[in-house]
C-alpha cells in the first residue's frame, strides 16, 4: 500500500544548486538565481544526506530572501536557495534513520542537502499519500492553515469566515477546514478558474473573483451580517477593505501579504486602528515557526484527512531543477493553480 | 468615614441640559452645543430621579457624538450629550433604591437624569473616595485600564509595557498597574509637566515627551529588547513607529485613537500587515461595553487600591455646567492633567 506512493528516482553524481546570488528587489526573479553544480556532500557524525525530489515553492520564500528585518535571518548569499522540500535519505550517520526513509524538512534548492536532525519538519515513513502531499497540504501549508484557523480564528459553527488566495495552498485548506465545522465559508480569487475550483473542489459557500468584482460590494451581498474570522493571505487593499466588513469582536489571521510586493519603505494604505477599536478585533500574525512542537502530529492528521476524503488538493509540478529560479514570479503572477513544486528526482536529460 | 466624602450640593428648580446641536467635524466644540433650561422630570414606575454632581469628560465621547459608524449609536441631534456622571437619586419608583444613595451611570451632561437602574454603572452605598474618583480611577477610566491591561495586554513580570497618554485618566492607572507587576513601564506624554508626573506619582521607569524627542529613538534608547505590551490611547503616527519596535508575540491593546481627529474618510499611514505578521503580533480593540459584567467589582478593587495607597490619580475639575460645552475640545488640546471633570452639584451664582 505505501509502495504505490514511492516514486523511483535516480542518484547524479553531482549536487545542482539554486544558488540566490543577488537580493531580490520585492519578488525574487529568475535573474535573482544561478544553478551551479558542486560535488556530493559528506555527512558527518550527527548529519544525514538527503536526495531531494520536490522542492517546495512558497511565497514566504521572498520574505527570506529579502534583507528586510523578517522572522528569520535572509538567505545568504551565493548559497542554496531556502526551501523546504521532500526528499530520501541516503547516508545516515544518525542512529534511528536509515536510508531509504522519506523526510521532509529543510533541504533548500538542491539536488543534494546535508542536514541535521533537527531540519526534519515531518518523518514520513510510510507514505499514506503521493510524496508531494507531504510538502503542501501535509507539508507547511497545510499545517499553516490548520493551527493559524483553529489557534487564532477560533472559528465557530455558524460564524462567517472569509479566505483570501481562497483556492491556494494554505487558503484552499483553511476554507475546507472552516466549512467541516459548518461555517459559512467565503473565498476570495484572482481568477474566474479559481473560484470555479473554490465552489466545485473546496466547499466554499461563495467564491468572488476580486479582479472584477468590488470587495466590499460582494461582502454586503453574501454576508450582510458581516465577517468573523478573516484568513487573510493577502494583505493591501482587500484588507482594508475587509477589515471594515468585520463583525464585533472578529478575528483577522495575518498569515501572508502577498498582495504586497515591496515593504521598504512600508508602502502607505489607510489607517485602521480605529476599526480595530470600534470592532473591538483581534489582529494576529501567524508563523508557522512558533508552532514546530506541533507539525508532525498535525500534519499526520490532515493525511490522514486526505486518505479518508475529508479534504482535497490542488498541484501544480513542474519538473526539473531549472524550472526553480523563475518559480517564484510565476506564483506571485497567479499562474499555478495549487500547491506549487518542483519535482527534480530524476537526472537532467 | 463614609460622611466626610460627602459633599453637599443643591436641588434647583429647573433642569439645565447641554444639547448636542451640531454634528461635530472631529473634536467636538464649544458651538457644537447649546445650554437650556426645562422642567426637572418625573421618574415613572421602574425609574429613578438622579441629581447629576461630577459630569465625566471623555475622549470617547467624541465617538458617542459622531455619525460616522461607531460601537455606539450617535447621540441624537437636540437631546442632552451623552455622559458618564456621579450623581445622587432624589426620588425613586424602583424597589431597593432609595434617595440619598449615589451612584455612577449614564446620566448625561445635565442637572437631573430620568434613569432605568440598568444606566447605572456602580452603585455607591457607602463611598470610600471622595466622590469625584468614581467617574474616574474607580469609574470608566480605572476599569478600562484594569480590564483591557489585564485581558487583553496580560503582561508578566519582567516585560516592558509603553502606554501612550502614560498620565492620563486611563494611561496613569495602566501603568501603575504594570509597575505594580514588576514590568518595566515606559510612558508616553506631551507635555513636560505630564512626564515629570509620569515618574514622579506614576511609578514609571522612563517617560518621554513625545513632542520634543524622537519616539523610535526614545524606545531604541530606553528598551533596546523592544516592547511587550503597547497599552495604546492615541493611534495615528505614534502607533506607527511602536509598531515597529514591538517584540515578538507582543501585545497592542487599541484602547483610543486619540490623535486622530477625523476619520471620515480614514486617514492614509503606513500599511501594518507585515509587522503584524513578521513580529506575531496580537492587536486588539477594547471598548468597556464589552465587559459590563466585570464592571462594579473592578471598581471596588480599583476604589480598595486607592484607599489602601497602591494607586494614585489625578483629577482637573472645573465648576458650573457652563464649563462643558468646551470641555472636550481643552481635553482634545491636552489642557488637563488627570481626569477631567465638572462639578455641578451647586446652584449656578
Amino acid at each position: 500500500m505505501t509502495a504505490e506512493f514511492v516514486p523511483s528516482y535516480s542518484k547524479p553524481a553531482r549536487n545542482r544548486r539554486v544558488l540566490l546570488v543577488k537580493r531580490p528587489n520585492g519578488v525574487p526573479l529568475a535573474e535573482d538565481f544561478a544553478i551551479d553544480e558542486a560535488a556530493v556532500p559528506s555527512p558527518q557524525e550527527g548529519q544525514l544526506l538527503v536526495r531531494t525530489l520536490y522542492l517546495s515553492v512558497d511565497p514566504a520564500q521572498r520574505g527570506w530572501a529579502s534583507a528586510a528585518s523578517n522572522y528569520s535571518t535572509p538567505v545568504p548569499l551565493n548559497t542554496p536557495m531556502r526551501a523546504l522540500a521532500v526528499g530520501v535519505i541516503t547516508a545516515s550517520r544518525v542512529p534511528g534513520f536509515a536510508p531509504g526513509e522519506f523526510i521532509y524538512g529543510w533541504l533548500g534548492w538542491q539536488d543534494y542537502a546535508v542536514i541535521a536532525p533537527d531540519q526534519i519538519m515531518t518523518r514520513i515513513a510510510a507514505p499514506i499519500l503521493p510524496l508531494s502531499a507531504y510538502a503542501g497540504i501535509a507539508g507547511m501549508n497545510g499545517v499553516t492553515a490548520y493551527l493559524a484557523l483553529k489557534k487564532l480564528g477560533q472559528p465557530v459553527a455558524g460564524e462567517t469566515v472569509l479566505v483570501s488566495t481562497a483556492a491556494g495552498a494554505v487558503g484552499s485548506v483553511a476554507g475546507q477546514l472552516a466549512h467541516a465545522i459548518r461555517c459559512k465559508t467565503i473565498g476570495l480569487a484572482g481568477q474566474d478558474a479559481k473560484v470555479e475550483r473554490c465552489l466545485a473542489r473546496f466547499g466554499y459557500d461563495h467564491a468572488v473573483n476580486y479582479k472584477s468584482q468590488d470587495i466590499g460590494e460582494a461582502i454586503e451581498k453574501l454576508a450582510p451580517e458581516g465577517i468573523d474570522v478573516f484568513f487573510d493571505n493577502v494583505g493591501g487593499t482587500t484588507l482594508d477593505t475587509v477589515l471594515r466588513h468585520m463583525r464585533p469582536a472578529g478575528r483577522v489571521i495575518q498569515c501572508g501579504t502577498a498582495s504586497v510586493t515591496q515593504w521598504s519603505p512600508p508602502p502607505p494604505g489607510l489607517r485602521n486602528e480605529r476599526e480595530i477599536l470600534t470592532r473591538r478585533l483581534i489582529w494576529s500574525g501567524f508563523v508557522i515557526f512558533d508552532h514546530l512542537g506541533a507539525f508532525q502530529d498535525t500534519a499526520t492528521k490532515l493525511a490522514g484527512m486526505v486518505r479518508d476524503g475529508d479534504l482535497t488538493y490542488d498541484e501544480d509540478i513542474e519538473a526539473g531543477i531549472e524550472a526553480a529560479p523563475d518559480a517564484l514570479r510565476r506564483v506571485y503572477a497567479g499562474e499555478n493553480i495549487g500547491k506549487k513544486l518542483i519535482w527534480i528526482g530524476e537526472d537532467s536529460p
